[in-house]
C-alpha cells in the first residue's frame, strides 16, 4: 500500500512553527503540517470567567474557526449563519482541554489565556495542528505575563501536542492528510504531553470497526509522532 | 479503595430496558442505568435529508436533551436560551455516528430514523445509556418498518452498546456513576459492537494524564461491560 | 352522539397523579389524564428575579416542553429550532400564572419556585394536565422549603387546578382527548381553585361561534370537573 | 366608585376609524379608542403558506408590534432583541385567529391577507383594538381583490370586533384604559362577531378569583360593547 | 429632462413637521416629507451605556425601522425575522452620528437620549427624513430636560438636518423621492448643521460613476437643501 | 506637523499584493497596507442568489470578518456572539457594491463570485484595504473562469481600488493608519476606479464638522492614492 502523499507508514507531514506572527498578541504562531495551515494567537486577560471568581486560580480556553475557503469549497462563514457548527464547538471544546492540561492553573493567578485557532487552510489535521500550535501560542503568552510581571511562579507543566493517527487501506498510518481523511476506516487524534501520558483519545470507526489490536498499534504511531512534534515545540521555542 | 456504590471494579449498574415506553413512536424505550433515566424514543421517516437525495440510501440521527432538573441543580432549558450547549451537541453526534455503525444504509432505502434520547433523571453515564437504550429503540422501529412494508432487506447489522471506563482512585472501574465521575483522573466513553468491535473511543484525563496500560485494562474493562450490556439488549428484544 | 372514548358528557378521564417521580427535584410528579403523560418537578432557587430584588416576596414560574415525539408525529425539537413556539410561551405563561393564584407570594420571601412540564406523551390536554400536576409537585417544594427552614408561614392559599371543556358535535363535554379536541367546535380551557373561584377561561371557537347560554353549560361542567380534580390532588398529597 | 376616566361602567372609550391612512396597503386603518392608537395594515399576497398549498383555500393571518415608546416608559425594540415576546405572539395569535372567524377561507382562494397591528400610542386594551381595526383593514382588502378579480364570491361572514371588560373595584366594567388595567382585579378579552356569537374569551384573575356570576356580568358588558364597536366599523366601511 | 414630480432641479419636496405626535414621549415628531412618513421618539433615559459610566458625559444613540406595509410590496417584519438587516443598522448608525455632531456630550450629564424613528410611509429618502424629524424631537427632549432639572447648561450646539441629491438623468437633483432614487445613477446623502458645516456625506454610484465635479454640483445642492430644512426645523421648535 | 509615520501628507503606506496565497480559492490574495493585512479569498460559484434566478446576469458579493486578536485588545468572535456587528454589515455590503461597479455583471452569465475580506492583522484602513485586495483576487477568479470556460466574454471593466483620507490636526492626509485614524477630526473613505470615476465617497465628522473646500482637498488626495493602488494592482497581476 502507497499513501497518496508517498510518506511511510510512520512519517508524519514537515512540521513548520512561525512565531511572531502577528503583531497585536501576546503569542502568535503560525503552525503548518503540510498543507494546513492554522494562526494560533494566545491573549491575555488579568480576569477570569464568573464561575472562577474569587477562586484564586486561572483559565485556559481557546475559539476555533476556518476562513470559509480555507477548504476545496466554500464554506459558509459561521458569524454570518449566526451560530457554530457542532463540529467547531467539539473541536474548541477538545483544544482547551488539551492546554489546560498542560499548566497549573493556580500558578495562572487570576488570569484568562484565549487561544484563537484560526484555519486559513484545510488539508486534513486542522484540529490536531491547532492543539500542537495554540501550545506554543500559550508559551510565549505565559513568557510575556512573566515579563510584565503578572505572574511570578511557573504555570508551565509541560508541553502537549496532537496528532491524528488512522487505519488507512487496512493499515495504521501516522498524520492523515485530507486525501486519507476522507476515506480512512478509522479517523483518531490523540493528545499527549512530553513524557507520553495521553490526555485525550478520540477514536472513531467509519465504516468498519476497529480492533483492540490496531489501537494499540495506533496508539503506538501517535506517541512516535507527538514525541517528534514537541523536539519541535521546543526548537521553535528555543529562538526568540 | 472502596467504590461509592460498593460495586466491584468491573461490575456496572443493574441495567433496566423498557420496551413500548411510549405510545406513538414506532420505537420506545426507557433506558435505566442505575438512577439514570433515559426516554429514547425513534421515529420514522419516509424521506432522506437534502444531501441524500437520490442516492438510494438511508440515514439515522439522533437528537439528545436533559430535562431541565433531570440533574442536582435545575439547568437552564436550551429551548429558552435559544440554543443547544457545545455539550449537547457533542453528545447527539457520538449517539448518531454509533447508531449509523449499527446499520447498513443502503437496507434502510430513502428512509429516515430519529432517535430523540431525551434524560429524564442523572446520575452519571448518560450519554452511554443514550446509545444502549437508542439501539434498541432504532431495532425497534427497522421492526416496524418491515412489518408495514417500508423496507425488504435487513438493515441491522449488529446490537451497539456503549459505557464508561475510567481511573477512579488510581484504579480502572467500569460503569462510573456521578460520584466516581465528577472525582475521577480519567474518564473514557466506548462503544463496541456484539463482536467487540470498537465504534468509538473518548478517552480525556482530568488533572493527570493516563498511560497506555492504563488504557488496555480501561478498555478490557469496557469489553466485558459492553458484552453484558448487548446480551441485555437481546433479551429485551427477544419478548415482545 | 357517542364521544370517542364512551365516556359521558360529564366524564372526564382518570387522573394519576404518581409524587417522587424523578429524585433530584424538591417536587416532582407524573401526571396522568387518560393517555396524556407530562413530568412536572418544582425546583427551588433562593433567589428572585431582577425585577423583584429587594421588595420581600418570591415568584412562581413555569416553563412548558414537549418531546419531539410526544405526539403522533414527530415535532422539530425546539432547543434545535432555536426558538420557543408562541404556543409554549402562551402555555408556560398561563401555568406561571395559574400557579401564582393559588400562593401568597409574600410568604414565599425572597425565593423563586420554577416548574418545569415535559409532556412524554400527548392525547389532548397538555396544557391543563400540566398546571394540575404542577400544582402537586409546587406544594412538595413548598413543603420541602418550610423542613429545611426556608421559609415560617405559609404560602399555600388554596390547590389549583385545570381541564378543558368544549362543544363536540353540538354538545357540551368535559375534559377532550386528542379524538375530540381536533375536530371540536369550540376548545375552553379553564383554571379554578379549590372554592370554584375562576383563575382563567380561555375559550376559542373552532369554525362555528358559541353563545353565551353555552359558555354557562361548559363553565358548570369545568367547575364539576376541576373540583374532582382537586380531591385527586387532595388525596395524592396526603401520602407521604 | 367612580372611573378615573369618569365614564359610566358600562361606557366605551369614544372609537375613531380612520380607512386609507397609509398609501400602499389594500387595506389601511388608523383606529383610536381613547388614547389607544394602532395601525391595521391588511397586505394581500396571492399564494398560501407551505401547508396550505394545493387545497383550495385561503389564510388570514396577523402580525402586532408595539412601536418602542408607545408606552410610558422605553420598551427594548423587539428587532433589536432578536425576539418576539411571549406577550407579543400571544397577541398576533389571538388576532389571527379572530379575523378566520370573520371570513369563508375558500371563498378567499389560494391568497393570502397578512394584517399587520402596529401600536403607534398605548392605554389600555391594544390587543381588542387591533382586532376591531384588523377587521376593518381586512374588509378594505378584500373589496381590493373584487376589484381586481383576484376573488369572485364572498369570503367575508360577518365583522368581528373585541373589547376588554373586567372587575375594577369590585365592579364589572367595560373597556379599561390603562389605569384601569393595571389595578383591575380581573382583566377579559372578548372578541365576538356582529350576531353577538363569542369567538374568544380570555380572562384572567389578577390577585382576587372571579366568580360564574361575575364572568355572567361582564359578558354582558362585552356584547353590548361590541355591538356598539360594530356599528362604528360598519359606518366607517359604508363611506369611501 | 422632467422631474416624475415636476419638481426643479434644485426643489426639495414640501416638509411638514408636528410636534408631540403621540403622549408618552420626551419628544415625538411625526415628519413628513412629500409621502415619505416617519414617526421620531426621543426617549431620556437617566443612565448611560456600560462603556461610559463615570466619565460624565452623556450619550445619544438611534433606532430605525419601517413597518412592513410602510412599502409598496409588504417587508417580512424584522421583529419576527430575529435580526435586524444590515441596511436598518447601517441607518440607525447614521442617525445616531448625525445627533451626536449636534450636541455636546459632556453637557448632556450622564443621561442617554434615544430617538426612535419609525417609517410609516415610505417614498425615498426616509434616512434623512429621520435625521431632519429626529434633530427636533431631540430639542423637545433636552428642554424637557432642562425644565424637569436633569440638565443645567446646554448641549445643543446646533441643528443638524440633511437631504439625498443625485444624478438623475444626467442631471444633479435635490431630494429624490422613490421613482426618481430608482433609477438614479448617483444617490448621495448629506448631513449638515446650520452652518454648513458637513457631517456625514455618503455617496453611491449606481451604475456609472460620478465625478469630482458632478460631486460639487450635489453638494451644493445638498447645501441648499439643508439650510431651508434648517429653517423649517427652527420654525417648527419656535412654536409650542 | 508630523504625522505618526513620518509620512509625507500625500504620502500612502507601502502596499504589498501577493496573488494565490492559499491554495483552494479561484483567488487568493494577500493585501498588506503598512501593517494592515487582509486575507482576500474569491470563490466562484455556478448559480445566482434566488432573487436573480433566470434573468441572465451574474453577482458579486463580499463577506468581512477580524480574526479576534488581529487589534490591539481581543475581540469577541462574531461566530460565538451570533451575530455579525452592524459596522461588519456595513462594510462588507460596501466591499460588494465597490466590486460589482467593476464588472459587467451580464457578461458574468448566471455565476456568483463570493469575495471573503479576513482582517488577520489591523492597522486602520481595514476596509479599504480589503476592496483593494479584493479586486484582484476578483479578477484571479473571472482569469479562472475563462479558462475552464465558465464565461466567453470579459465581465471586468476596470480595477477598482479604494483609499481613506482624513483631516488630521487640521491638514488634509492620505491613507489613516490607526494611530491617526483614532484621532482625526475627520474620516473619509473613498473607491474609484482606473478613469478617477468616483464609486463610493463616505465621509465621517468626527468631533468638528468639515468644510466644501476641505472635502475638495481631501477628494484630491484620493484620487492620488488610489491610482497609486490602481498601478500596483496591475503590476501584480501582470506576473503569474
Amino acid at each position: 500500500m502507497t499513501r497518496p502523499s508517498h510518506r511511510a507508514l510512520d512519517e508524519k507531514r514537515p512540521l513548520k512553527i512561525t512565531r511572531h506572527f502577528t503583531c497585536h498578541a501576546e503569542g502568535s504562531v503560525l503552525v503548518e503540517t503540510g498543507d494546513t495551515q492554522v494562526i494560533c494567537t494566545a491573549s491575555v486577560d488579568n480576569t477570569v470567567p464568573p464561575f472562577l471568581r474569587g477562586k484564586g486560580q486561572g483559565w485556559v480556553t481557546a475559539e476555533y474557526g476556518m476562513l470559509p475557503r480555507s477548504t476545496g469549497s466554500r464554506m459558509a462563514r459561521e458569524a454570518a449563519r449566526g451560530k457554530q457548527s457542532g463540529r467547531t464547538q467539539e473541536i474548541q471544546r477538545l483544544i482547551g482541554r488539551s492546554l489546560r492540561a498542560a499548566v497549573d492553573l493556580t500558578a495562572l493567578g487570576e488570569n484568562t489565556i484565549v487561544v484563537d485557532c484560526d484555519v486559513i487552510q484545510a488539508d486534513g489535521g486542522t484540529r490536531t495542528a491547532s492543539i500542537t500550535g495554540a501550545c506554543v501560542a500559550m508559551v510565549d503568552a505565559i513568557r510575556h505575563m512573566q515579563r510584565v510581571g503578572d505572574i511570578a511562579s511557573e504555570p508551565l507543566q509541560h508541553l502537549v501536542a496532537a496528532v491524528s493517527v488512522g487505519i488507512y487501506q487496512g493499515q495504521p498510518v501516522l498524520d492523515l492528510d485530507y486525501a486519507e481523511d476522507s476515506t480512512a476506516e478509522t479517523d483518531m487524534n490523540v493528545v499527549m504531553d512530553e513524557n507520553g501520558g495521553i490526555i485525550e483519545v478520540q477514536g472513531t470507526a467509519e465504516g468498519a470497526t476497529f480492533s483492540r489490536s490496531e489501537m494499540d498499534s495506533m496508539m503506538a504511531l501517535a506517541e512516535k509522532g507527538i514525541l517528534e512534534l514537541i523536539d519541535a515545540q521546543r526548537e521553535a521555542l528555543s529562538g526568540d
